[in-house]
């Protein structure tokens, strides 16, 4: 309660801004659903919870079921926020509160509800002589833009990051390479929240030998070997997230020329499009520098995800950094950069850093090593 | 893909049946996108992947993205199913696979799509003269009862996860009063891992002392104490999901009149439950077994919660076991049984199993001790 009491005008502040935008659309009452963004709105955090927020010029409220009661009433400032219990249905609920309040527009965020559920709650607002319609992505508006508060934390989480990585480049080769996939990813997580960290911010993927040509590996009970070692992690703090990835190899005479040849260039992408990265470059046309820098060299096609994400309060957020956003980069943006050339049945090299967009260039999160690395 | 192909059989068997489930409901054209249910149906298993899978009278298609390609090709019967590759758009590649087929009917799984995307889906259909509309938990009706191979997993699930418990209650008292919550779930993680398990199904709720008031907790830092400990975890084993809760004491000086009593009355209640529980009752009725008995001895309010849920591929799936869910039990059905009662501030006790329904009784999948239980 302690923090979060510190920081109740940051929540009222970012309501605030909320209803400007919501003014400016001409929107009356919104309806939040996601809960990073009724934590972003309120400090309350119930991950998967299915808690409602409902956002109107006089009052807002949070709607949470009893699982969530006692944590949401000590999270949130209740002369702000009244803390209201539902029994079996959330938008039922919802609907009897919105009945209660002036305004005649009523919208909903569209991502987080189903077509059914649409239709379902649409009858119910209407029955109170309400209009509901769907909004994507205003919240997100918001959060795209990070405030000093958040940058504070995930920085820390890419501190912690940067120790946890450098506590498995300490494991002798040996070790390492007789360990499993998934005992190295459990053992990195230990490192992690011994450094302070809250836990994995996704499940890991450590992806060894061949293995690391599947962008999205899941990792299994083989062991690790002596070849290619592609480890894509990252950190909880305070509900912040980070996202590294590091290709190292266990052995260095398990190094091939095709793999050296496929990591400098990734590492030659990476290191153009970092140095790209400012205010003012649009996310397609930074995407576009690793992708040029790849196709030349003829792995075009083995590039297929996009150069990077945004990530804060979740892994995968507003800006795509991908060749169909024309989202302008700002400041105070915080983006992942990581370009992969990926070869089945061989391996693949993907190197991923987080940074700070800044007017004149950006920030590097990580000072994790990311030159061609063999462990000891 | 050694695994995959011996079990190609089971896919076809699953599929067919699924047609015929369509064919009553007079649906020629099936779009499936929930990641458990495309599994079920293919062998491919891309969590959170995007991926499409169209079930045709005639031909079925697997859309995948660059990620899932190499995975895709090698998990599926493409003898059976055709992968195709999408670049950006799911849902409009979608709509060209379907424009090429037959069917005027194409039917959608509601819960997967939200509101505004299915507005856009349908408008493309629509183009090749195609209806498109919303069908619920077709799969899932499906999926409630378990079949042989699926049983084998949760049970072995079960056991991974029984014995990484016994691995925890060999723990010293001394030892885990001083680890952090996160800590030890961590640790636990590790256990399931050596013992054959893939990991994690949830993210494990180990509440100490006062914090196990709080039904689904986040674990933290604080070191784990003397008092009460609310273990909450579950493990996956090729792909199939265990969940178990088990509230222990870590020093028995720390046990005092009121929490014995709330121990009690919870296993009382989920024993009566068990023996209850068999092939005919409906999930409402099970539910009220345990509800009533926490009611008559005076804490209904302090069980907040449904009595259970089905598991398999999901942590929580069909039947719900709660006081609004008529579902009548029927053999092969798994499902959890967790009554609680939770008291702010002053701490929580859960006890849950997971059973299999017969159709005389039902079977427990773990031999974890229940009884009052103090560490030494």
């Amino acid at each position: 309660m302690n923090l979060i009491e510190v920081n109740t005008g940051i929540y009222k502040k970012r309501i605030n801004k909320l209803k400007l935008e919501l003014k400016k659309r001409a929107c009356g009452i919104f309806v939040v659903l996601k809960h990073e963004n009724i934590y972003y709105l309120t400090g309350f955090y119930g991950k998967d919870s299915g808690s409602v927020f409902i956002i109107s010029p006089q009052k807002s409220y949070l709607l949470v079921n009893f699982i969530y009661l006692e944590d949401a009433s000590s999270s949130v400032d209740r002369n702000e926020i009244e803390v209201i219990l539902y029994k079996k249905d959330r938008l039922k609920k919802a609907s009897e509160v919105l009945s209660s309040l002036k305004s005649k527009k009523v919208a909903v965020e569209s991502s987080e509800i189903d077509h059914r559920s649409f239709l379902r709650f649409q009858d119910m607002v209407e029955r109170s002589n309400k209009n509901l319609y769907c909004i994507a992505g205003i919240v997100e508006s918001l959060r795209i833009l990070k405030d000093e508060h958040e940058i504070k934390k995930i920085k820390q989480a890419c501190r912690i990051t940067d120790m946890a990585f450098k506590s498995i480049l300490n494991i002798p080769s040996r070790k390492i390479s007789i360990m499993s996939e998934l005992l190295l990813a459990v053992e990195l997580e230990k490192f992690i929240i011994g450094y302070g960290g809250c836990g994995r911010s996704f499940d890991f993927i450590v992806a060894s030998g061949e293995n690391s040509s599947k962008p999205h590996y899941i990792s299994g009970h083989r062991p690790i070997g002596k070849g290619l070692l592609l480890i894509d992690f990252g950190v909880i703090y305070q509900r912040y997230l980070s996202d590294i990835t590091r290709t190292i190899f266990v052995n260095k005479n398990a190094v091939t020329e095709k793999l050296t040849e496929i990591y400098k260039i990734v590492l030659e992408a990476q290191l153009m499009s970092i140095q790209a990265c400012r205010e003012g470059i649009r996310c397609d046309e930074l995407d576009g520098i690793a992708r040029k820098h790849i196709e030349k060299a003829g792995y075009g096609d083995q590039f297929g995800h996009s150069l990077g994400h945004g990530a804060g309060l979740e892994i995968h957020e507003e800006p795509a950094v991908n060749s169909g956003n024309r989202t302008i980069l700002k400041e105070n943006m915080v983006i992942t950069i990581e370009p992969g050339i990926y070869i089945p049945h061989i391996g693949g090299a993907r190197i991923e850093d987080m940074v700070i967009i800044g007017k004149n260039g950006c920030k590097k999160l990580y000072n994790s090593k990311k030159d061609f690395t063999f462990l000891s």
